[in-house]
């Protein structure tokens, strides 16, 4: 079962296992010294090396990108459209490899990876419609003779700075949209999945766009900073922690520049006494363990309201001990690792710190046996009683399976708790009640409300909600890139 | 013409002549006990006193507007649109006296006033429509029983920094989308023209809206910096000078909130070999000479195209001399002063600048005599020749009524100056070619084109574009508030 | 109490208590010989004459317009919306007065009239907006060097024909958009309530509107017909019965212009027996017999579904007998007559009809005493039960306060019912189930669905569905009223 | 060069030649005994045979289609856009096959097909993006409690009328947007160019479509009729000349459906004194000669103004002389044969009729030699001078490679032709003037309007216009297509 699994290993695209970047329509070995390994979370494994790209490499991808961008912004949007329609194709056509080079580095079930790749696909074919969706108005006879038109024009080379949890889709959130507008772009991939990336950009390359419109470059925060500092640069989008979300945010505007967070995330999940079990139970058990707990749209407080609180721990309990552990490829598996020995590290401490300050653990996922694979860095689910809102895995971030429970005696004592968080992602609530879900979606404070589904998974075509420390910038991504990624040029003319 | 005009001097909200603020719904005196005059520019005299007030008024202001803000983000729409009706109707009814009050404490014409007061009347019209600007969008069944709304809702306490150069105007263009999306509003007016935003708050205070909902507080850079740093703040709008709106972007990011910025200008007036000069001469005597230069919008570097400049320069130095200057409360009078003696002192300082770098004055303005204003802060209308675009004068903002001409060859060469501006505010063409305008209107780097017209004014109903150091934030004001003064909430729901 | 009220009779815009026509900017007397009582259906009394007009009169009144159009057309859309704020703002100060004209006429109670004009008023509202309404659109660049852009130009000369139960509200669904974006338009009002619409037209000229560009033609179907072939016509928008709204769209056809029919009704109210009867029952009260059942929008079928037949029946019929019948200029009445002594009529035959097939009366309102007013067309709550879906009472509008009853065993069955009318006005459903209602909303074939609600009363700000005999036309009106009323204007330029 | 061109002969789809209908997901033989040929225009010889289905048929195709809606329209549209993915690329990977089938059944040249074919995938492009071109929009508390939400619902069974001129594109206007919303679709290609639509329909029939959702039946006017008058059918779409469109656009109306005719017309081509001939000359010799004049955008009136007469003339005659004539499939062919004899002979017949009314030939194109292709129905190039406005050349569609040249003073003048014209579709001006563009576009009373373009071909992403006899019916087709296939379903709930 641990038998290196030949899909991944033959990455064209790396040099005697080193990834290379991808600048000016051309894969290059990077020039740097330091190289990092790339860990198969199940096995222990390494898949891949990944170069920490220099300031010189950054320097030259701005530069290629913007040379680019000086003809590809002339391009007329139905143009610019094309090659994604390919990309969409050839995802498709790629998808069983995509989604197992996804798992073998990120951990990750094979069926949430095929998942993953459908979302992206579908990112990849709402840019498709770029030309109806960047459309710029006009206002007919502003006054005698006058005419005023406004349109959406690129502005040059954006940046992306994407999560590790969702390696093929996070960039492609952003990507599609910021380039049919009519940028170039440069992807730094996290250090920790960069191979799904090389992959996408293995199709990208084969789409037909112009050479330099499209780069990627490996690294670390040294090359976040100086793609941020490269005068070239115009903004950037940013998927991860908040913390370092806020910097980049603030870094932006400080140099002048567009900035776009999607930060931290701490969701509650209210369950009311006439919600449907049937339908919740299972939503939970995805939400909250699915992914190993590590997507930002995951469950991570559960807010039984009054009486529901025994039955629903009644059947969640086993459930949750059922659930299979084990390497993403198996098809069996229910739950995979977290992305790295590290990340499982601070999971069980702060279950550890939970328990010290007085939750109580009813299921203990610290340290499951997984058979045939001793090296993963697994967390299995976990848990947690007797929660209080005070209590720091009620505040934090975990990433992880981990279930904090923290009981209300009403809804409205559970939208408190929303409101009083300082994160504003999601929230969810199971019901059967109309006015119970009109009330929780106006009065919560988050940017993400889901009612009676596990993961309030919003389509390509809206957009990613974010309050408070979860999203800064005024603009969130898809329906929205057009305006990020876009300057509006006014028009006025008087003819006659 | 001195004798101090009546419809100045019974400002309501001054208390011994100096003005008070408005909190809650009620005029407040400051306890303050920095007060600063303002002075009339024409005449020297001091029409009233303005209050410095202090960070406890700050946040007095900022806690009233959040409760406020906790009823009204919960009324319909049409409802928080009706008030804005009525204040249209308040302002067209007092428009002269408005526009008179604006002329004592600013300078401008009282023409130039009453467009002012029109284009303010034009945004709160716009802003009438908000129950259709703001609507949500749905996807309906985005997958079986699960469908998906995006609603823009407002979230809290935003505050407006003003520029001095239209003091009835600039507050207006935000104010009323942030208040009519269900925010509470602060506007901090100008402190060198405080008066007219007295005037406007007085109609708004007839209105209908409820307490706290907007709050006026005078005082300077520190009571910005206040309101900044308050946790109850959410954004700011600001208009003025490039330097502060970037450091005032920075201080927000750095906080976690949203800016729109609309900074400096360095405006080019292109004249083609085809102009029609009977439109192009009035246009540029209007846009570089009115309101002695102090609009953003206004002409500063006149590019005259191969041989067009002999021509027009023998229309356009007569057209300029003839310019009155005086009181603009005298309808006769083309040129008022500009806004303080400190500003005419600085204008100077630059025509005396590019004189020693190597600039001629074909006509000169800095020391014109004004019959009967001997305390005015006139500077007469500038012509300088042999500008060069090293020149200071060439790449520095005036805000004066100077014409720098910088010869030019052809399209692209004037199109060029443009492009290597460090501003992107405006690029103004003459032409009566079809094709020159095309190139003129992709290829300069301004957020805002006109061509044939002397002032771009884009409508309420469009937007203000803002490219380079022109504009900071993503978002600029009117079409694009709603989404600048809400977040998107997501909500996806499944039934059945 | 049947004291002449002095609200109506000084209606100036009559001679001699004849009604005047509207065109031209001017009150004209009509030529017609033939003119008829416009009487007030609570006392019997003539409260005015309406003539009807000649074609020669509609001939005159469609070249006035055409006139008209031919300079309203090229104002600036923001100066064509000016003159709706004039007209809101008239509405407003003579609300009271247009209120007790209304009931005058028509009947229904002071205080559904005061709704009704406030209903209109949002509809002046929403047609203030349309500058940012009727914008166009541009794609910049569909091939090098040019630009596409579509713009809607306005059309010429529309009519209206409205129905007789909101006679202050109806022609204003369509009027200010029509005319706002740039069109010309002929009111013919309903010859059975035409004072309303004179009151209207009283304030309409005070607005300052070109002279032409909104005109009044009393009449009946042979001006509505005159209308419809005179060549400057380019389309109408009628409000009344399917079957002349379907022959009027197909005579529009047939001559190649534009319709749009708001027709007939029968609309089925389900209540599932989880509905809250606190909500439910009011709102089925005030929706079956408010307005004396003469609502569009009106319940007609009352469908208990299971359990819940009981306890409605219950605290229905007791609200029922409640009401109180009466002049509705009394603020005490729940129920004025219904518009005339026909319609009554009509009514009580409808009634009789059902009984013979076996409808049993639990309430029956065919011949009410109503004191002091012997001579009112008055018709009182009427509950017909055991009525099976074949009945006549049961598929044919009855447009009177009669409910019938129709028992279903679930909600699917109830949904049967609605799906099998050939009327798809507008379906409502009381529950507590979220999920109740998404089924209701998707699978019930009407254009406008309530969910716990009497009225589906749709804001000015979208737009009124009605799908199989209920609505013929693709648009409907306000949303979509800039499309109906506007043609598309596709502009390709190539300029370099 | 008369070899029968394999890439027609194997038409998988016909039996022994003849074509099959498409309904139900399967190719089936029509039982109709009236069976037609199907001729190459260039060479004379039968290509296919198509039958004339029977009204049987049709129901089966209506029942069909409806059944495969009822499941289609509960499709999530983002699943529904994307066999219209497939259907591109497959488009694109056949796009030379179906080029040549076009050429051989319709007689255009091998590059026009090619563009037809590009702009026919460019269609699907865009309905690719109906998840985002078709979501519904929200109004969130319309009163408190109560939100109010608008979709776009599907309505059921569409037909298809296309003209013979783009046999590959005209359906394909339609039939995606229709489709992707959520409808099924019956498209009746037209008899003399039946064979391109089968090819199209070969492609369809491996995109995934369910069964019945889309389906093809071959016939003529007794099978519109029978899909007219079928009870499941809910409106069409048709193409082609304005008697028969307005006549089905009636017929619809009085049935109570929807319709939308894109009907004949009367191109004018204004060429102002100051237009550059360079781009002028070519584009007219395409536009009125090219694919033999037979596209709706074809001109049609040429209209010198002023001194531009004589060198215009002087350059046009040359390059129209210069045209060769010929086989379409020959890659030096720049006019292929029109699409009949009896098209030839009404074509001749109308310059025959010009001719006696006092026309002029300057360059005759009645009788042309084509070496090699006896049986070819050819019209070449033909120049009428002398024409006036009263003449029948000038007022009727010819629909051949005619132009009727009408001198013109002034810009006005011209434009007053082309007012008084009763057709409505296309508009060009050439010109220099920024001024002189814009007069034009704006007073001229046609749909489209092109400037120093030969061809105003909107983009797939914009509309078609069509005044006056062009366009019937409110909504035209692409962006338009979302409100005309579907219904408004407005949804107001209460909850709490």
């Amino acid at each position: 079962m641990t038998t290196p699994d030949p899909s991944l290993l033959p990455v064209p695209q790396a040099h005697h296992g080193t990834l290379r970047n991808y600048v000016g329509g051309r894969w290059v070995e990077s020039r740097s010294a330091d190289i990092r390994d790339v860990v198969n979370p199940a096995t222990g494994e390494v898949v891949a090396r990944v170069p920490m790209s220099t300031a010189d490499e950054v320097d030259e991808a701005a530069r290629v990108a913007q040379q680019a961008f000086e003809s590809w912004r002339k391009e007329p949007p139905v143009k610019r459209a094309r090659p994604f329609f390919v990309l969409k194709q050839l995802m498709e056509e790629n998808l069983e490899e995509l989604s197992r080079t996804l798992v073998q580095e990120m951990g990750k079930t094979i069926s949430d990876a095929r998942m993953e790749l459908r979302r992206a696909i579908e990112e990849v074919e709402c840019a498709c419609g770029i030309p109806s969706l960047m459309k710029g108005y006009v206002h007919d006879t502003v006054s005698p003779n006058i005419d005023l038109q406004v349109t959406n024009v690129p502005m040059g080379v954006f940046f992306m700075v994407p999560s590790f949890n969702f390696p093929m889709l996070v960039p492609l959130e952003y990507l599609p949209y910021a380039v049919a507008c009519g940028n170039a772009y440069v992807n730094k991939p996290s250090s920790t999945v960069p191979v799904s990336q090389v992959k996408v950009f293995e199709l990208i390359d084969r789409c037909g766009f112009p050479p330099g419109v499209i780069n990627l470059v490996h690294g670390s925060h040294d090359v976040v900073d100086a793609l941020m500092r490269h005068p070239l640069t115009q903004g950037f989008s940013f998927v991860g922690s908040s913390p370092v979300g806020a910097k980049l945010y603030a870094d932006a505007a400080a140099l002048g520049k567009r900035g776009q967070v999607a930060g931290g995330a701490k969701n509650h999940f209210v369950v009311m006494p006439d919600a449907d079990l049937d339908i919740t139970v299972p939503a939970i058990i995805s939400s909250f363990f699915g992914a190993a707990g590590q997507r930002c749209l995951a469950g991570s407080v559960l807010v039984p309201v009054g009486d529901v609180y025994g039955p629903l721990m009644e059947r969640l309990l086993p459930a949750a001990r059922a659930m299979k552990l084990g390497n993403g490829l198996d098809e069996t598996v229910d739950l995979g690792p977290v992305v790295t020995q590290r990340a499982r590290a601070r999971i069980v401490g702060m279950i550890d710190t939970a328990l010290e300050q007085g939750a109580r653990e009813v299921l203990d996922g610290r340290h499951p046996e997984v058979d045939g694979y001793p090296n993963g860095s697994f967390v299995g689910p976990t848990i947690l009683e007797d929660v209080t809102p005070e209590m720091t895995i009620a505040q934090e971030e975990v990433f992880g399976p981990v279930a904090s429970v923290i009981r209300a005696d009403s809804l409205d004592e559970a939208i408190g708790l929303i409101r009083r968080s300082r994160f504003g992602h999601t929230g969810i609530l199971f019901t059967t009640s109309g006015s119970a879900a009109r009330r929780f979606e106006h009065e919560s404070t988050t940017g993400n409300i889901g009612v009676n589904v596990g993961v309030a998974a919003t389509a390509a075509y809206a957009t990613l909600g974010g309050m408070k420390e979860t999203g800064y910038g005024d603009l969130h991504g898809r329906s929205e890139s057009v305006l990020f990624f876009t300057e509006r040029k006014v028009v006025v003319k008087r003819w006659g």
